[in-house]
């Protein structure tokens, strides 16, 4: 082991070994940025895979043995289901002590920090909240991906009681596998994961299965195109995962729906009216709306995104 | 020119050198299944690029002149905007001997089928109507692409009136530029169509159109991801192509939007229930639809759609 100072993690240890927490283990072992990397899975089997992929350096079903070789400079990332981690944040507060940094990727902050707040009894300074923008339709330690964070958004939101260290510490760890890091508050980034992110997964899911409902079924699969294709590829997105985002950010998300389809309702009556004027209008709005966003995209040169 | 016996089209005259005609004009060219490749554009401004980019052989801003040297064996391709088919079609009712096959490439089927039967009084023997479900969001002549259509779908909608010749015909037009040939009623081309294309673009141009009237707008297009830029890509598509075909497919679309409303509303109750297992249901139902859908689109190896 070379000089530990130079590292901006000692230990970094992961709590869930999906693609999420894989990837980010994969790239900070292959990036050589913390002296140790260690995965903590439910199951021998996923441990197993962790090591033989080289995702992490160790692998272990236990935190508890684990616990008392951690301290400052560690940093524990959780990566379980949204609704799962409050379970985990029960085992840390027990067995992990106050100078270890801890985060998370979950994709909804506001009801971890109320897990946290739950759990603690008050929002500790070691713990900084976090949201990589990065996934895919995939899942599992096997999508493991150790370029998935390259030039993408993570989104900090650290509170009035974070600890600037833990924030440095977190921030370097993110630095180092070469993704963008940029800070909201908790509640600006549920309401903007509502509109971009939350709503348009509730609109896919909901239009493909009104089709697949339809009596044409096989017929319109058959004759639906490439635009129906980039459309609703979010819709084959988990499950378990989705549905637990929606819960956790059940307030954001209501509102968001209801905004679109009063929108939705106002242009079906433009259609129903045949007031081509209104028709065109919301249509030039929204294709200089997308076209802007384009160059945005362009501007940013190379800054690609990929949504959980 | 060789053995004339041999090409499926004499001359074929595309009226309207957008990316729809121009791109069968320049790919039926270059295939070489037509002894001669007309345009018909507005302005002899566009004429004259069509030239210059060897879309066409040669060009012109009059159906009139051309009209004397048309007959057996020729095919018009009418490929202006749904809404401006009928002054098309008036033309071609005056100028046009009966001898000559007419077909259409409007996205909307029954809209022109009206206008046939307003302009002629019947359904001519001569008339084919058909759609490509092939395009992009770009649009104008500098977009003709000679393989748009390579292993793209075709559909034709012939009717009981149409002469099986003028079917052929139009049939050995599109094999010749490597498109499949499919049939479909009108009614059920139109159906379909408004699920798997209209639908979605409705939804896509009313949910950038949303956002964009969101306070949040430069925070929201600033945080929007992968999944988003693939969701709303159709919403750059033309304003005036959407307006026409949102009215001249009316009562499809309408019923289509009110059952996608339905059921989004039935999604929003459920995430404001915070039932869980509806949630599930509906976004595994739909994963496991889409999920097919990829694989019937994987199964016809190769087979690419891009849709209008």
């Amino acid at each position: 082991m070379t000089s530990s100072q130079s590292k901006p993690v000692r230990q970094l240890v992961v709590i869930g070994l999906g693609l999420i927490g894989g990837s980010l283990a994969m790239a900070a072992r292959q990036r050589g940025i913390c002296e140790a990397v260690i995965g903590i899975a439910r199951s021998d089997d996923v441990c197993k895979k962790a090591i033989d992929m080289g995702v992490v350096d160790t692998a272990t079903t236990s935190l508890e043995e684990l616990a008392p070789s951690l301290g400052v400079g560690d940093v524990i990332f959780i990566a379980v289901p949204t609704l799962s981690v409050r379970g985990v944040l029960q085992q840390v507060r027990d067995l992990i002590s106050p100078t270890v940094t801890i985060t998370d990727g979950a994709s909804v902050k506001g009801s971890v920090l109320r897990d946290v707040q739950m759990v603690y009894g008050e929002i500790p300074p070691q713990i900084v909240l976090g949201h990589p923008i990065a996934g895919s339709e995939k899942s599992g330690v096997t999508a493991s991906n150790p370029n998935l964070y390259v030039r993408h958004r993570v989104i900090l939101t650290p509170t009035d009681e974070t600890e600037d260290l833990h924030l440095q510490r977190v921030t370097a760890l993110w630095r180092g596998v070469e993704a963008e890091v940029l800070h909201l508050s908790v509640a600006e980034h549920d309401e903007i994961l509502a509109a971009t992110s939350h709503l348009p997964h509730a609109i896919a899911f909901s239009l493909v299965d009104t089709l697949a409902h339809d009596s044409h079924n096989e017929q319109i699969f058959r004759y639906a195109a490439g635009g129906f294709r980039d459309f609703t590829r979010i819709a084959s997105s988990d499950a378990v995962m989705w549905r637990d985002i929606m819960l956790a950010n059940r307030q954001s998300v209501v509102k968001a729906i209801d905004l679109f389809i009063a929108n939705v309702t106002r242009l079906r009556q433009s259609v129903q009216d045949e007031d081509g004027d209104a028709l065109f209008q919301t249509f030039e709005r929204a294709k200089a709306a997308r076209d802007h966003f384009s160059a945005m995209l362009a501007q940013r040169s190379g800054i690609s995104l990929e949504e959980e």
